[in-house]
């Protein structure tokens, strides 16, 4: 369906997020120990955090389909988390603490190359979110990391998430130009191919640590996409920006 | 409707764009005199400006309503354009040019105070617009004229005009907050008056010029609304920002 790809005749970039642009393993392993040094609480932080993402796409697919609600992630993130709170002797964490810790997600850190290498490319595209995360999220997040994006886009807008076509096709529509002028930017091969399939470019970028550092790492190099980059730089790099 | 206004309160700024943000008049009349220029045509670009002005509100009501097409903004321009071009003696500009035109409200020139103002705003609200234009002209603008903008708000997520009242609260919605914890900032009491309806704060900017120098100014003081403001500086300066 993708055009041939010609990097001059790209308009646009859109970025998936979490785990492409921030690390939310290493962001909520440390907020969570900053709360086991603040109350005493002893907890495998690592595997909390695994676990609190682990729920995250078979909340999106409870979501889907006919008759089912639509709810954004800010949502999904609690409904996950209360699941989580005993499993991890985490039971005594008041309403306002729980509130405050399912936050963390909206201060998410950057990858050490995602603000250099945004505002590279930036210079020459226009950058935008392409999220499952809901707007005043990724509003936030931009806020708090220095994001540069000229606007953020996600599912929320058309109350769907990736990789629902819809919302690939949203990105086309609202910045005015056909599918094959936008380059869909992830660290997920199952983002990429449903981007692939309305028409979109895909540059695959390599996050190894997205699962913390004792988890098998993802593929470096994988097949079929139109790049295939290190990091931000690197993909800023080979796009001439 | 209103909460009583406490600028503490205020998580967000939303902006009306043309005449409050940029001066799409200056910046219309300058494109035409180049165009001029360049094709030895006389044009009156002043009352060519405000002629194509004033078919947007028109435009916009004949998509309002049960039954009625919605379009974009980028589309109705180009609507009234045609009808234009044969009263201003424009009728040989070739489908090239009249596209290209049609494209100067992408190019729009901010007020001298807006992004300084902006910037100033930013550092302790988020700030977004709210606007009637569709998100790739909004996104092209601020690229252009370098708005700071946190997200990019626009009637065209919802497929209304303001003053519709879904597209205000759209905006609390999106941003996850109350419709109390927004400030509308215009320089049209009308686009003020329906963002109060629907319990957001108001802010009116003067901006006498927004017709350009022959026409009867904006009151400089209405009444009604929870800030009157100069310019975007006068406006930080009221918020402490």
């Amino acid at each position: 369906m993708s055009t041939p790809f010609d990097p001059r005749k790209l308009r646009a970039l859109v970025f998936d997020v979490f785990g492409t642009v921030v690390d939310w393993h290493t962001s909520v392993v440390r907020e969570g120990r900053l709360l086991s040094a603040a109350k005493g609480l002893q907890v495998d932080w690592p595997a909390f955090a695994n676990a609190w993402r682990a729920g995250y796409a078979p909340a999106m697919d409870r979501t889907r389909g006919a008759g089912a609600a639509w709810a954004d992630i800010d949502t999904l993130h609690r409904q996950i988390l209360d699941g989580l709170l005993p499993r991890f002797g985490l039971e005594s964490l008041a309403e306002a603490e729980r509130a405050e810790l399912n936050r963390v997600w909206h201060r998410l850190l950057p990858w050490p190359d995602a603000v250099g290498g945004l505002n590279r490319l930036k210079s020459r595209y226009i950058v935008g979110t392409l999220s499952n995360g809901n707007v005043s999220l990724l509003v936030d997040m931009a806020r708090n990391a220095g994001l540069p994006w000229d606007c953020v886009l996600s599912g929320e807008l058309v109350q769907r998430y990736k990789p629902d076509p819809e919302v690939y096709r949203m990105a086309a529509r609202l910045l005015g130009c056909g599918p094959g002028e936008l380059l869909m930017v992830a660290a997920h091969p199952d983002d990429l191919r449903a981007a692939r399939a309305c028409g979109l470019h895909t540059a695959y970028v390599h996050r190894p640590l997205e699962f913390g550092a004792d988890a098998a790492p993802a593929p470096a190099r994988p097949e079929g996409f139109d790049l295939v980059a290190a990091d931000f730089l690197d993909l800023a790099r080979q796009l001439g920006a």
